[in-house]
């Protein structure tokens, strides 16, 4: 078959699914900047309800039979947008069989979850429905959604903006409250910028705590940076209760490659020490993301339960150099031999990438010595980290950074990673979350500012001013030692119980 | 500096380490094949009692200052054989150090210890002292200890027959009763088979639960196969004291490579399901190896604790095809440089792996090809071992096995792996333990026996019957699913306390 022919095949199968489930809805023409409201317009007062409700309170309904798992795929498959693929005769088979069944299934429960178009899903999980599959750009190795069979994802709090990605189907599906909780993957920031960029909570857990069964992608066999499965999701309760539940089932058991840790309960120091990380050394932060830093780091200096001292990046250029090389061990011939076979010229974001200069075909030597560079390169960090206790005998807790240089960017600009890649290469488990949104009036822009390097550059360009970001989320992203997932998530709790006052 | 100055400086600093700690005894000449009756006619009696202790007691000595930390480490010193160096003047110093504070520090106080020649030693851990460095091969990819400085290390049981590797040294040392406690490493059966050959328990833990810092090697940056570090030992409570100890340090912070998992408790099902793999399907064993193996499941099949079924191997050939194409990614290349740099032929046995068919340079692509193969037999494996409670919703809890086509081979005849390097693809932990020795009288060969394949054929010839394997130990291996290690341990202190009566 052409490739013409295979992607109206895919647009069709698209359609169908979802005409099926909004028949006879007109959308406004033009769309809105910000389409969050669109669903106000379409959803009768009972469904916008449930749009409203957190992923707790939607399971706590569905197992006491409040809402039927029914009426609640319904509705989500009503509300959607960037999604490649509706599931309608899945899940509402799958649903009719879970209200025939006198006990809830496990603790997810009929809860309607997509899932990002790469993840086999055989089967539900933990007795969730799977009802929608999401988009991915070319390659799953951008930051924002772009592709040449369905097109742009973008964010839809400002469509001039990227939804993020590679996750972007899920970030911009559950950021619109189109599903309640999402699946993605993330080898280089793909949940975490799609997360922070529309809005919601992103966590990329330690490699091997999230299985990936079914999984596919051009990097199979790909074992330098692991691409970790996780939940991007409207709240941190609900990242939780997916984590617990998952890890519930004892997924190791299936899946052996998996680590056998269950969430575990953890008890957190009396005192946290947070890192601030302002800038990692190489591209400063546009105006509305250090002012999310200095709102956070304000209301919690003046709280006797934390202590608040500066993160000193090392070396994170060099880590970027190492994290891409190892992405593409064969200098990108393997992607480029797919787009060859289904004729397809590499996007704008994709060639970025692959023009990398540490990005090269390597002979097999020269792989084993990255991984060795990328051994030394964890040994040093992590030696870094325990320095931060070496007074006090109290390591840094955690480090609270940017996700990236700044809010969502425009279209094809998302081309600076280290913010999050960064915490790839050294499997560090973080999660990234809004703090608040720009403000035309705060966030202006420093003409006088002095670029700190070519990235930099090219980074302060794209912040014109605030009115190219207009109604964007402004988030940041905490991060944890490898396998702290579950202080990840506690210590976030925290600071956003302190520091609840000034939230959104 | 030319390679025989660097040999010789090797062997004199060998040397002079051991004249200080031995000087003025003669051995016999010509040695006899068997030299485990030799420290008898060295050590004085309250020496030889030291050298009869358990590793446990020992440490309980030490402890108590019933024994002092200096005695126990010259005492050591003085019955070693198969070292590259010994640290006197490390050992004492560090001992005497301990004996001056008022506490033990840490759980193996005092405790001296061997590590094989390729590890870092920078500092003692859990209060143990290292006292010697042992011999390993050429590559450190043998199953013998044999290398161009110094030379071929033996079996203490029967000069004519290897003590194994590639930890080689510390078989025939803990063998010989020359050290309490030994630590190798394992990347086919290293730590495994020199435990077997020697009589000694061998404990190969699932990996990344045992770190190895400053550890050297050609196999840097290689992880298709990952080398497993861990202890060989005159005894199972050692083997597990040794875990508890070093686990209870949480290695994993200094680690952060490491799984964060302390030595679990673990409950056993009331009634044990073992399967039992009498072949590999490719080389059956040699007459006592069976008959090791029908000593113990004659005495577990007639306890209502334990349930015996089959265990069928899959794919084992092509598991090995994978393995040793992994060792290898460079088709050798790397190996070859080190071994021209010093004008070194290859030994037998390294020229015997590198020729093995599926080993050959490879590009990244195929590479990456080969850990998604795998990956494969990971997954089918692991469902093979599900599939075994199909029925009664109990899969198999232990896999007993051969640890190799016999005991001890002659020296430069090891050279079938597949009985360890099978669980090493799998990262299956499994620990090898001796269950008799050679009987002349019940192990005698079967003329009219015809191989099942060339591998066979070759392993059948090294059987010419029981003379030439005097008093060699007849082992066996006992191996559970990934990060099964606790389970490991006490599956076998069940089978040892309920087939106690005719060991050994």
């Amino acid at each position: 078959m052409g490739s013409s022919v295979l992607i109206q095949k895919a647009l069709k199968i698209r359609e169908d699914s979802i005409d099926s489930v909004l028949p006879g809805v007109t959308l406004p023409d033009p769309l809105p900047q910000n389409v969050q409201g669109i669903p106000d317009t379409i959803l009768n007062p009972a469904e916008l309800q449930i749009t409203g409700y957190d992923t707790l309170e939607i399971v706590q309904r569905l197992a006491s039979r409040e809402l039927s798992c029914e009426s609640v795929t319904k509705l989500a498959q009503k509300t959607v947008n960037c999604i490649t693929e509706l599931l309608p005769e899945h899940a509402i088979k799958r649903a009719k069989y879970l209200d025939s069944l006198p006990h809830p299934t496990g603790p997810l429960h009929g809860l309607p979850i997509s899932i990002k178009e790469q993840f086999g899903f055989e089967k539900d999980q933990c007795g969730a429905i799977i009802f929608a599959r999401t988009s991915q750009p070319q390659s799953v190795m951008h930051l924002e959604t772009n592709n040449n069979i369905y097109g742009r994802t973008v964010n839809p709090f400002n469509r001039n903006l990227t939804a993020g990605g590679s996750s972007g189907g899920e970030g911009a599906l559950v950021g619109f409250h189109g599903s309640p909780h999402g699946v993605g993957g993330d080898i280089g920031g793909s949940i975490r910028v799609p997360a922070a960029n529309c809005g919601i909570y992103g966590f990329k857990p330690t490699p091997f705590r999230v299985g990936n069964p079914g999984g596919m992608g051009l990097i199979v066999g790909q074992e330098g940076i692991i691409r970790c499965i996780g939940p991007l999701a409207p709240s941190l309760s609900s990242i939780e209760l997916f984590m617990k539940a998952y890890l519930g089932t004892e997924p190791w058991i299936k899946e052996s490659y998996l680590a056998p840790l269950p969430w575990r309960p953890i008890q957190l120091p009396k005192k946290l020490k947070i890192g601030v990380m302002w800038s990692d050394g190489i591209v400063n932060p546009h105006p509305p993301i250090t002012r999310a830093l200095s709102l956070l780091v304000n209301s919690l200096e003046s709280n006797p339960a934390f202590e608040i001292v500066d993160w000193k990046p090392i070396d994170h250029d060099k880590c970027w150099d190492i994290t891409c090389a190892l992405y593409w061990e064969d200098g990108g011939r393997r992607l480029q031999k797919v787009l060859r076979s289904g004729n397809e010229a590499p996007l704008e974001l994709t060639q970025w990438l692959l023009e990398q200069p540490t990005i090269r075909p390597r002979t097999v030597e020269e792989a084993l010595e990255l991984k060795e560079a990328r051994n030394s390169y964890r040994a040093m960090y992590n030696q870094h980290w325990l320095n931060t206790g070496k007074e006090d005998n109290h390591p840094v807790d955690a480090i609270l950074s940017p996700v990236g240089p700044g809010c969502a960017p425009p279209h094809n600009q998302s081309k600076y990673w280290s913010y999050t890649s960064q915490w790839k290469l050294l499997e560090y488990p973080s999660v990234s979350f809004q703090v608040t949104k720009l403000d035309p009036s705060l966030d202006v822009r420093d003409d006088s500012y002095r670029p700190i390097s070519k990235a930099n550059e090219f980074n302060y360009e794209l912040y014109p001013g605030p009115e190219a970001y207009e109604d964007a989320p402004a988030s940041l992203q905490l991060i944890m030692r490898r396998y702290e997932d579950e202080k990840c998530i506690d210590i976030l709790k925290k600071i956003e119980a302190a520091t609840h006052d000034f939230k959104k």
